[in-house]
């Protein structure tokens, strides 16, 4: 039905994608050069490749043609249907930005794209993608040895495999330095590692095959990366159970790992990488996906809002869009999504040149994160009393927005990085 | 258990009620007169009587330990157990402020009281209460005959009955004038009016007994207030089907009032009261109560987020408390929990010297969601990723403070009444 | 021309005072209860007593009638005219609230109601007047000796002897503990102290007669408060020049105190206080002084740019009252505005009886700056590129009030205080 | 002494310009691709040209090395010194996108780049260009005839002849279609309009040679742009009175212009441009500039607030950069800047491709105007009591910029524009 974005064929799809889509596109393309277009108010479809625009098209065709209709129910019942990875998989837009292993091998700002449309639907499912995507396979291609990545990236590639990422642990959220997760010589089985310890807010994890884990060596006392293959855990050694009844990114997937005594192959230990560099750099790609994500998540809501606002008559008939108040809230929405895809872009390009400092992509992230909650919020006024019916979508990604605020460094963190990169103090306290 | 506010004994009570509430009281009395205590900031509890502190106490206790243990379940299924109302009818809290037929007849400030205790649980406790309180009994002591009153009133200050107010209709929320629901002489059943039409967002509706219900009486064209009595209804003319999958106030209960000929006898329909004042007057008792509650959510939002703040421990082991960017967030936000405090106040004493503007609960109730909401996002950053977890309630006081704003006037259609009462120019388009 | 309020006779003057003050009073007076005033949202004027109305009324004459006329070419010029104490002094406006040695002895309302009417005009003229009465008069009263009171307060009284307040050092602004100002026996004239160091940023300094000024006494360590007379200085001693090209507060005078071996006599030093806690009671005073004076200033803001906004027309005539962005800016301040005239008041209802803790004025000095502030900056919005003329008073006000925010404990400095007193942690790095 | 821009040579000057400047740019070029560089934080100098790079650098040393000097006298007393419209004239600095009649023609981009290097140091120096450069010299570039670009705007570009441009009208800010004044053809003079009305915060005016004057062609009703040649003008028609007592631009020269029956030739009225199309052509591309420009002044403001924060100590001697309260200020105002530039770019390149609407001026200029002003305002918290000496230049920037939001389009009006944009519905009253 989609085509893949990993052939170049995939911008000749027509007849099967979605008409908005490609209308929106064409428009984009039209001889109109000074016309102003509130989905893209400062032009940035001017800045991508042919191919990008193509990549794009691809995955906002599939998430608002297969992912949407599915968001209500699992949000309302905190369910994640895994097959969406499998789908996502089969048209090439799972970490695609790593080349070979089965996977695109696309440009920063193609992922950035896919990312956006993902999160144009819901921050959950992006959430669960980025995991799969940035974190883990990410790590693995980063920082895993060569067999790892023949082994794993492709069944991952394919979603057929799921992966996810344990950093963060209950007592260590914006201080991952602190872990207490520890692994050690196991003490039975040779050429094992033994590993133990808890990790929360782990996005993915109760479904996990292939789980990246962060853990504090004994001997050296320094951070390691381990690939945990749940098929080669004994019971017991292994728990991820579910967190359930959380107030935002309910679409997503998220629950704890638990580890007891659980053997893990040396060869399933990233062999370079010490400290925090080696989670740091995922979360960095992760971040930076943030960043794009939040910005689809902003579109949607202005677009909904504006919908909403040009349908909803009050006062003698006139559509709410002709409130002066509304319109200000449509325009600071708008503005802060235009400013926030050219940062984004930016970063982007700079990334694929190596000239992207971890500094600049805290500030996108947080950033755009921010923006996104604070006018996602706004617009929800529009909606008034009816804003609290799901069917509206902006509830949703209002709650949604506020996690990912929090998540992979929250904002004040951010602002702090910041502050340290701007005045070399720290002032962590 | 709990001792009715209507008698004096009420503040007798003492080895049945919550400690925490009682040491609480005996720290507000204590001697140490230029101590600051951040659950008072700017010492309100100096200008209540000792009446109202009892029934302040009453409230407290009553919603601390009977209402909060069931907060949760009740948000997470969409659930709202009517025995609520029958327990804080036991203690007088329904109603409260009317005189005789049941009522404990205390100051609107003692009235603001119950209502911040009730808030401070939950914003659907509060508002179920409001609507029992407020809108339905208010309304029918307000403009009822003296057979209504008798006969209604009693039984909806016990809680047995329950009330609703149906205004609000799916096409028109800030501009209630433009109804559509219809009251006409009933073509076959004598003495009755027989009413159409839709109400939508109506707290309470699907359980409620009494349905107070403004509609344009088509002889006249006039907006009047109808009492209907489900009892009273025959099958097929009035139907109350609840709203679900709200992702606010899940606690309360809301759906829609739909009538098709129903048949409502002349004698309930209020006998003087003609257009819009009817119902804007009870809705001035509402607003004022929100005024009131609105700062309990956020005190409550205050004290969990500096709870969390002393026991969350990042960097070295410090509280997070001991940040700036936290402490700041506290600060605003007690802050504002005090200044509104005092502003509900001197409106509820005016109130009660019949010196009340309606301009001054537009201000109050405007003023205290939006300063409610806004503090309680900012103290929802504290709690960084983990408050995405139902247990810590912040979010669920986030959701419900931003329904609050949009509901009895959305916060922009209160500025603009400020608007015209400042500059004699109305700005509604 | 204007009666003394510290005989009771102030509430009868009529004829003499301000047309519109009175008009302004009658129209608070009147009996339609219901009513809403701009000018005093929510009802404080039923606050107040018939003294603390008619204190008010003086004030608020005296400063529209003679302090007005002169502040342009005061705010143009940089220039304070002295004589301005002395009128005031005249009214038994200054150190209103001592009770003997010539001052009136008034309520600390009142007294909040003085500042409010002089800094409705400037808070230059403001700032000059809180010196005088409750940083240099305020100080000596609280900790001076029976000799220095007598001989120094009635002549402050009178403003023809005009006093400053030394604590603020080049290098400790936000820190006056490490204050590097010393006191020891002077060398050569016995039973005097002799003083070194310097003060800056003292408001009145260069022509101030009765300098107080805190200093570190060599022997204890401790800070000590001394009254520098500057008739017995002798030359070379003493400095204090004045400090230009200030771009805000121009219409009071600011200088350096520069002491160099300076002699005070041994009686001049405050017998009983020692460390922060002199100059800290005096600056509560100040503070709480501010919390009142600036809501005067934003009180004159939202009346100008509400005259201005009905007046200007644009677009078809209409006057730009009639614009929702407009309102929002005039309900969002005129709120701020009633808010804090609330908890001034009830801050100085509490010191009067002895129970207003530090962190109270902290709180009101803080948000009523910041509030006065923001809303005063949203208000010069509405009237365009006409408020860069001074002329419209608007853009004096915005700078003024910016200063306000940093004197007596900058904003953020406040916030850490507060967060000190909700946590128990200091923030203070 | 500094190198024009319109030679290539430009970008080879090195020992006769800034060290600072020179220095900055080799670190940029540096081989450092991941670093973090706080004054270009997302790395917007890897998208100039080398041309623009060494425009910008001849640029940004004049403004350092000549303006910079004399700001602080010429802000004082409300000077404005012509001989700086010569040097940046000899520079190539005016008109520099203009091809041909001795103008450099250089990208808008660089044309960005000067005027950022100019608000650097003021906004009111870069107000007086902008009207040379934009305003003028563009409106007579886009819509003179062949006669009138030969001969003036070579003097222009020199800087020997000044032009300004009146559009608005005492009564008519936001709303220039209303405008009032009028030009028929001479009563007395063959061959000449007669123009007659009032313009009003008209920059350059009293010292203008050259004044593009938009009227209302009598017989027509529609508006045609005039060019005024102050040497034509017989006595006692042309008054062009300065306006002082500005509170802010103080550095830049605004006055009015009156008309009475002031003599033009025909051949000096725009040919063809008929209606607003005219003047609002020549704003949008001041607009752009504004948008470049606000981001000077906020850069200049942060490297200050920086260098403040770090050498200013409190509390135990910590620099007050090590507060967490002082480093959020400076994130967010440097994120605010990257971003600006970034857009302000992006709009740059539409424009030389013709694809630059005009709502997206609107947005960039709102946005950074908005964003400039924000969090100046911020930065200068962080000066506390010493942000109220001028020579700290920050309130300078503050006082700047909120005249740079309310002039050629106050903020409100353009987030009507976009809002108009979005939605299709206009809502000015």
């Amino acid at each position: 039905m989609f085509r893949p974005v990993c052939t170049r064929a995939a911008r000749q799809l027509t007849s099967s994608t979605s008409r908005a889509a490609v209308q929106q596109q064409q428009r984009r393309h039209a001889s109109t050069p000074a016309a102003f277009d509130w989905k893209d108010p400062l032009g940035a479809s001017n800045l991508y490749t042919e191919d990008e625009l193509a990549i794009a098209e691809t995955a906002e065709s599939y998430c608002q043609e297969r992912m949407l209709p599915r968001v209500l129910d699992a949000y309302r019942d905190e369910h994640y249907d895994p097959k969406i990875l499998e789908e996502m998989g089969e048209l090439g837009l799972l970490g695609a930005t790593i080349k070979g292993y089965g996977c695109a091998g696309v440009s920063s700002v193609a992922s950035g794209l896919i990312t956006r449309a993902v999160e144009r639907v819901d921050s959950g499912y992006r959430s669960g993608m980025s995991v799969q995507s940035s974190l883990a396979m990410g790590g693995i291609e980063e920082f895993g040895t060569e067999e790892l990545k023949e082994r794993l990236l492709p069944k991952l590639a394919s979603g057929k495999s799921i992966g996810c990422f344990g950093l963060t642990e209950p007592n260590h959220g914006s201080d991952p330095g602190s872990m207490e997760t520890v692994a050690k010589p196991h003490p039975s089985k040779k050429g094992y590692y033994s590993l133990s310890g808890s990790k929360t807010w782990i996005t993915n994890s109760p479904i996990a095959d292939v789980l990246l884990v962060w853990a504090k060596l004994e001997s050296t006392g320094k951070i390691r990366g381990f690939v945990v293959e749940r098929e080669l855990c004994p019971p017991g050694t292994l728990e991820t159970p579910a967190i359930k009844n959380k107030n935002g990114l309910r679409a997503s997937l998220t629950g704890m790992i638990q580890m007891d005594e659980c053997p893990v192959p040396e060869g399933n230990m990233f062999p370079e990488v010490e400290g925090l560099r080696g989670p740091f750099s995922c979360l960095n790609s992760a971040r930076y996906g943030i960043a794009w994500g939040t910005m689809g998540a902003l579109e949607d809501a202005i677009a909904r809002a504006r919908e909403y606002a040009l349908e909803r008559k009050q006062f003698k008939g006139n559509p709410i869009a002709k409130y002066q108040l509304v319109q200000k809230k449509l325009a600071d929405a708008t503005t802060d999504a235009a400013y926030g895809i050219l940062a984004a872009y930016q970063v982007g390009r700079l990334k694929d040149e190596g000239k992207a400092a971890p500094e600049m992509i805290s500030m996108i992230k947080r950033q755009n994160c921010d923006r996104a909650l604070i006018n996602t919020r706004n617009l929800q006024e529009i909606f008034g009393g009816n804003a609290v019916s799901d069917e509206y979508h902006i509830g949703r990604h209002v709650a949604n927005l506020f996690v990912t605020q929090t998540y992979e460094g929250q904002s004040d963190i951010h602002s702090l990085i910041l502050g340290r990169a701007i005045t070399g103090l720290q002032a962590f306290v």
